[in-house]
């Protein structure tokens, strides 16, 4: 259930004010350098306390990998890590343990398990997605010696796509203890064509499922996505062309990279919605754990802002997902 | 890779001008009561040549259970179906064997595979979903059980979201020799606060992989959806507030139904975004297999629009979701 | 539940009376030549009705593959089969349906499920394995183009082992309406080394599971097997040497060809033991769904040894557990 | 690869000589009490240094939880765990690198991957199982909730089934610089009739491949196992009877607890056999990675014979099975 991935899979774990993040990255191929260093600097672009509308909180989230990879290369073998939970201030979040907050997960979690750990969102806070990054941090290493790239950028903020904006919009929202969403952009470069699996695994539903699964996304299209529905199928064709390079490809994109599920080896371009996080910097109205109505202050630090952290999340899953189709295309033949 | 699901799963096979489409729907509890005709009408409902602007081919589809259901009930062993193909023409497919059809997926496949069954798209053909229908049918009476209730319909065609116009729009596409996308909206009533797994098995992405799975699905949103991406928090925060019957429910429902990847006893709902068809009944250009360009002439019978047709298509998928996730939960506790 | 395998899996189904037997066998690697009439030859190897020791049931059991295989190639898509079940004579097990026979699996799967199909024993009928069979004979002709062989005998019948005996050994038992267990031996040759998952995947663990997972078998053993559990370790050291072709091999094969769990490129050796049957003609006590006493009378035809027919099943088990280990190996590096 | 189970799941990392061993334990139901020192005690029983017959080495083998537990019970989280490897002494195997260790995995290893860490055998040494240890006790714990017992002990060391005899065995063959093998016996009681998943996830099917994991296995069997490979149907029949609390149980139990790969409410009874571990503390002759003959002195402290020490290992994978079949069991009906 905490585990992602076919051949390459990530399986996670941490509460958000536990001893420890980690993750288990298994399926790695052997033999492939990795540099610990530009892990870390991959997963010192998802910290908080970067930006002035993100968490004061500051983790530092130092990388520690315990198997796996060895004098530089990875073994073959799960690649094990932990990121220590270094500044929790667990008394912060003591009356979130009486009440539901609005738009969080505590009364789902309620449902579902029978208890949770309220400290900082406990497993259902953001934090998670650090593992993801440390496990993308590394795959990333492995599409670049594939020749394969991923880019992702914050497209809009609220109903902002002007990036010299973006910040002011967001810090206005802080200003009004308020929060806003936004549109997360990814590209893939330099996949082949032939990756992904043609029925209920298509490339863009792995990507989807990967994409959607990140806190607060509510939203995933691939290619022209949602605008297609409104169009022609003649105007959103196609056409095939040959290459000077003798190769065939394509002259417009509005397929995304993806037909019929499969990378048809033109990027493959996405775009991912997140909602504002609930966590306003003002009072808020809910129930107890009675149903109740009670009043709830803020507390804790939190994000006006998550699109800018988001964007190397985005990366991770991504990395992931194209590496695992890379090593799964392998096996369609003899 | 042609399977969904963790404790029921569907597996599915079939080329569409093969002997038959067909799967495996295993872990369906057992003692459940199944009426096969309700499953036949269920079918019934995306078979094609029931609308003018609905393919004309007469497939018949007849369901045929091989296993797992006896006297009416169902056994707790797996469910094989298969339904026959009656009616393949596979001589209208012969010149799609000799070029690659554009915005198709006859070039992916063949970069995949490196072979592939041109007749009728083979197993890249929406007929595939007949399979996903039968599973459905089945699921969705176990659903009915519980309480629990999903409904699809056609929220627009194109860009027209007036229903009396649809059928319209779609036939002006067909006297073009065009085609039309669309966007269907799916609510699941009934579901019990508690289901779907919070981090990469979040409730959301499993029904997001399945209905991007759908042929020609190109987006997937659930509550506000993207909507949401351009708003502030206060805007969509879904207040808790007690019910008559004592129990906790939202005011609003933003979320969708959905919080943290897990239901909160709200309806829940998505909408999938359709791209238009590229079956074009006009002549297009494209490419042979070396690259070289030819021209193609419209062949066969397709549908100038496949909403209607994947109403039950987005159900079965919701369904086969759902009921999955419910029989997870159980696992929840000791 | 009913799957085997990870990149290439069996899913099976079917009841022993129901209308047909079947699979689908998902992840053959594309454009292998199959020979439907040798998959049909090795099916009928495992056929009642071929010795006077055997169920005198005639089944026929003509595969019929629906999908995935195309003018003689697999396509890389499932192959779904059936295997229509024509002989069926429901009512000599009637009977059944009111009591559980001893050392069967009446008792355990009507505790599982609350329900029961008592025709031929329903899905807990020793039938299910010609959907093994079928899968085994289409794995095992990719498993010749990689130059790899699966033959696997009948070692002992009750406590004889000379080959000349044991059909008498079978015969003098079905004389006494009683049964005889024995054991098959498998061996696997041309495996490269390298073969299998290091840890929870030994290519043994994946062996054992596959073979034990066959009616009626109880023990499982790889090279030496309990025999080693007696011995030091300076007995049973398989001393490396180079070969002739410069290659390293072992001077003996007590390890089975399987060191640490992955293949070493020496001979795969097993040995799989088979309790008797628990279907004596003769009459039994047993106890009705009360618990009360009553008498079965023997009904139906059943065999006095099963071993030979389950030559071809443990053939089938080691081809799908070898070919799926073979593709998964390809992923084992970029 | 480096995870088992379905709902219950253990996926683990570390090599011998990195920085640590570890796991996910995932599926845990929420809310069971976990006594984290009643854990400590269980790994404590598989550390080396507490007989003259074992491994001299002192490792601890501290636990430490990172996430999953709160508060001394489960949050319905993976539980992340790490157990440091506190005394490693590269030095001692530097020679290892350059040579194959006959009976060992450094061969094989170094066929599947390219590469590996010679470091104490990296992770193909035994050290391996400390962390389905750690699951393992922890899985014991919600077994005793729910009124199952493991047990496992040493059966027969070397061809020795008399207690008073075995330690005396071992030290013959440690003073002759040898090792011996061994059979381990395991019963669980208390498991209620209809765990196990009928066709190839049959409840010994998971057990076996369960057992036969751990290194050194080489062969498994459940109930009377190979001995019933001798005898006829009537001596091995299990017949049913009433018992005086009105439940349906078995005269004897020959089938080991389970029926048709589901168990039937009696004692599941199996027996694992060992072979000598083949690190001999006498100099041996093997090939070097070029094939050239070379001889290897002993190096590094090592265990004359595993048995003792494997006990909590084999009663930690019996839990891990039963607990997750029992979990999977809730899914069998609505």
């Amino acid at each position: 259930m905490n585990t992602i991935g076919k051949i390459l899979t990530l399986t996670s774990f941490g509460e958000s004010h536990g001893p420890a993040m980690g993750g288990v990255l298994d399926g790695m191929p052997a033999g492939v350098d990795i540099d610990l260093e530009v892990v870390q600097r991959f997963v010192d672009r998802r910290r908080p306390g970067r930006s002035a509308v993100s968490s004061a909180r500051d983790e530092k989230d130092r990388v520690e990998v315990l198997s796996g990879i060895w004098q530089g290369k990875t073994l073959g073998t799960p690649i094990g890590f932990i990121v220590r939970n270094a500044d929790a201030r667990s008394a912060d979040y003591e009356e979130i343990a009486r009440c539901y907050r609005p738009s969080h997960a505590d009364y789902t979690w309620q449902a579902k398990y029978g208890i949770r750990d309220p400290r900082g969102g406990g497993r259902a806070s953001a934090r998670e997605t650090v593992s993801r990054v440390v496990a993308g941090g590394i795959a990333m290493q492995a599409l670049h010696c594939l020749g394969i790239t991923v880019e992702a950028w914050v497209d809009t903020v609220a109903s902002c796509d002007d990036v010299d904006q973006m910040e002011q919009v967001a810090q206005q929202a802080l200003n009004d203890g308020d929060t806003v969403g936004g549109i997360i952009s990814c590209t893939v470069k330099g996949v082949q064509a032939g990756l992904g699996e043609p029925v209920f695994g298509k490339l863009h539903a792995q990507l989807a499922s990967a994409m959607i699964s990140i806190p607060s996304v509510h939203g995933f299209e691939y290619g022209d996505g949602f605008a297609m529905a409104a169009k022609r199928g003649s105007e959103v064709m196609d056409c095939f062309v040959k290459r000077d390079d003798g190769s065939i490809g394509t002259l417009t994109n509005h397929s995304g990279g993806i037909q019929g599920g499969i990378s048809n080896g033109e990027d493959i371009t996405m775009r991912i919605a997140f909602k504002p996080v609930p966590t306003l910097m003002r009072e808020v109205s809910t129930v107890d754990l009675d149903g109740n109505p009670v009043r709830l202050s803020p507390r804790g630090r939190h994000d006006a802002c998550v699109l800018w952290r988001a964007v190397p999340v985005v990366e991770a899953m991504a990395a992931l997902v194209i590496l695992d189709n890379y090593l799964i295309s392998k096996t369609n033949v003899l």
